[in-house]
């Protein structure tokens, strides 16, 4: 499937070495049952950066960290003062987590610089691959944490007084990481990428169903979060009339069949879950007198993420009469915009590559989504099995992993040369 | 409103005299919120039976327990031999119970024993007027104990090793009670009712909401209690397209939108509660991958409780998918049907005191339940405040207190003439 223009960096891709990266990295944090459990800051995630700066080093790759213990390994450009190219995403895993998820995007960018030199092509510009800290937010919230201090969007020193569950504090876990990890620091802000790319395993299951090695990702979609109550009254279900009653699961019931209503999309694009939901007091013959339930809307477009919020306000209290409902906003992140020009440059490379691709959006956030702050930002989407991920069954062929590493490459030497 | 025949027993009712005994008694185990918790073989519920004891002995009245501490109370009929008519409810009451769910029924018999006393009339037949043990099952399960023994629907072996929450074992708490209440012991099984009739509090809106005060009880309704549950698959809410999910209470929602369908009904008789629903794993944004619901259906006939529930066992397969539905009987009690004798002479009782009535259902199981295994059987309902009970906000007027109670005493006076 490979073109045969050597002077193309894709070309030396080699899909073995990947896999035996992606391998190596997968025994740090490795459970039983095939997948990862490699938490931020832990001994597992620190021993996976150590490989990395092991990996740099065998290589002459510069290695840094910085203040939040984000890793970056450099190859200089031709011209080192330019902004470099940055590609890369996270090493640490949910606790019952995947081999690929973020790993796959760091050593698809390490790869890449192999690649780069069996090719012997130097770039105008620095390449740099980046393992952003905490990006699950799992052990320590928030996610995301690494790049949205690199990215200036959270102050480090918000979250370093954050505890995990066992009560360790978070400035203390990272400077047992940055100790640990022998690569000297670099100053956090001292560097703005040109542009960012992340390779990821897609998380869902569009590709694989629609058999596409690529995707091309458009943006992440926003989510608005809301929490609804809705309070009737308890009674007893044996002597209740049903006209009599103001049952709060019935109206639950009938909100939630109207609210599938409301966000049916034949494109299938509108996310809308209802992943909560309480029933009080819970007893088999008390009819429930008070139900919260949550929803979960997701959609790539700003305007239709607020329409739709805003209709559920209003219809859920139409409803739900009898009963009383309360709806309640929690949280709205906007949608991401990927850089059209980089979405294209993307689509080219895989279309010299023979790959089909589609553009899609990404259901879940990423690092990615904070870097479109400060500069422009692009992703590339592999197919998973079955398109399960946070789990330990997550898969990936090694055939899609080089793939996509492959268009990752041809598309960071295309920018890596501007 | 009540009937100038001076012969009628229920002339002689008084309201005043009645409402002070039922406040009386509503001072053991009183609640600071107006309510009761005189739970079965309590302290509280030894002063109730206690007091009861007294009244008795003031009046020369005598006074038995039998083996499961059901206490009797009872005025001597001309032909002392015969089966005597027996009257009564439970004087124990919910942990956070109201002053007249039992305990009408109990002090409603005295009200008619010294009716009759002061009518001087004396009737062929003995009456009774029984306290039966352990109506609520709040503290010892099951409920309604003292009945079903006396009615051999349970044997006595088989309670009495039960213990309440705090360790406490039956047989103690009942041996302390039998000891605590000053009356003789009478054997049980030595006696059999003529027939046996209670006055109730509705627990339902029913007769309040069309301002009638007297319901002629039909029966209790059969209750069928089935367990559901939908297995789909948990999956990210944020990638996963709605066409791809398996959704458990997506389903579970539609489920229980068609079953409302279903079991929908003009006469609102058919009682349809989901009353619990346990959604699984509870995340706002994980697809839910499993979910627990229960369903209590309630109806005076047999045959439709049999149809509808048999439906309900297809129709929640059919509409679960793609999600798996497994549908389980978890008990099926079969309606009780009333003497339809004792209904039309409560019926022809009402229509002479000029109170309007309705024949309607039971909503909540009674001892009346398990009496009509051995005689024939029948209830008064009266109406009370917004149909609430099991609450201590529970309420009813001393007007329809006195009404009932005027209605069971020429009742009585009817069957125990025979």
């Amino acid at each position: 499937m490979t073109n045969n223009n050597t002077s193309l960096p894709s070309n030396h891709v080699s899909e073995q070495r990947l896999w035996n990266l992606l391998m190596d990295v997968a025994a740090y944090g490795a459970t039983e049952k095939g997948g990862v459990n490699r938490q931020a800051l832990s001994q597992e995630d620190v021993a996976a950066k150590t490989h990395v700066s092991r990996w740099a080093a065998e290589r002459g790759f510069q290695c840094f960290q910085d203040d939040i213990g984000n890793l970056f390994v450099r190859r200089e450009g031709v011209e080192p003062t330019l902004d470099p190219v940055m590609t890369g995403s996270h090493l640490d895993s949910q606790p019952t987590g995947g081999r690929f998820d973020g790993a796959y995007g760091v050593l698809a960018g390490l790869e890449v610089l192999d690649a780069l030199n069996d090719a012997n092509i130097q770039t105008r510009r620095p390449i740099e691959v980046v393992a952003w800290t905490n990006e699950e937010g799992s052990r320590f919230s928030p996610g995301a944490m690494g790049s949205s201090v690199f990215a200036d969007v959270r102050d480090i020193g918000a979250v370093l007084d954050v505890t995990d569950l066992s009560g360790t504090v978070l400035k203390d876990a990272l400077a047992t990481t940055l100790a640990a990890v022998p690569v000297p620091q670099r100053k956090s802000g001292s560097m703005t990428p040109y542009c960012y790319l992340e390779a990821h395993i897609e998380q869902g299951p569009v590709l694989e169903e629609r058999k596409i090695p690529i995707g091309v990702v458009s943006g992440i979609q926003g989510i608005r979060r809301l929490n609804i109550t809705v309070t009737g009254e308890e009674a007893h279900a044996g002597t209740t009339p049903r006209r009599s009653r103001k049952d709060a699961f019935a109206s639950t019931v009938a909100i939630i069949s109207a609210l599938e209503e409301l966000t049916a999309d034949d494109d299938d694009i509108l996310r809308f879950t209802v992943g909560r939901c309480d029933v009080l007091p819970g007893s088999p013959n008390t009819v429930p007198g008070r139900v919260h339930f949550t929803i979960d809307l997701r959609h790539p477009d700003n305007d239709i993420l607020r329409s739709i919020g805003d209709q559920i306000h209003t219809r859920a209290k139409e409803i739900g009469a009898p009963c009383h409902v309360e709806v309640s906003d929690i949280s709205f992140v906007a949608p991401t915009k990927f850089d059209q020009n980089i979405m294209a440059v993307i689509g080219s490379a895989a279309d010299r590559l023979d790959y089909s691709h589609i553009t899609m959006p990404s259901g879940a956030g990423h690092d990615a989504m904070h870097m479109s702050n400060i500069c422009r930002t692009g992703m590339i989407f592999i197919p998973c099995l079955r398109g399960i991920s946070h789990n330990e069954t997550e898969s990936a062929t090694a055939e899609d992993l080089a793939a996509g590493t492959r268009v990752l490459a041809d598309t960071i030497v295309h920018f890596a040369s501007q």
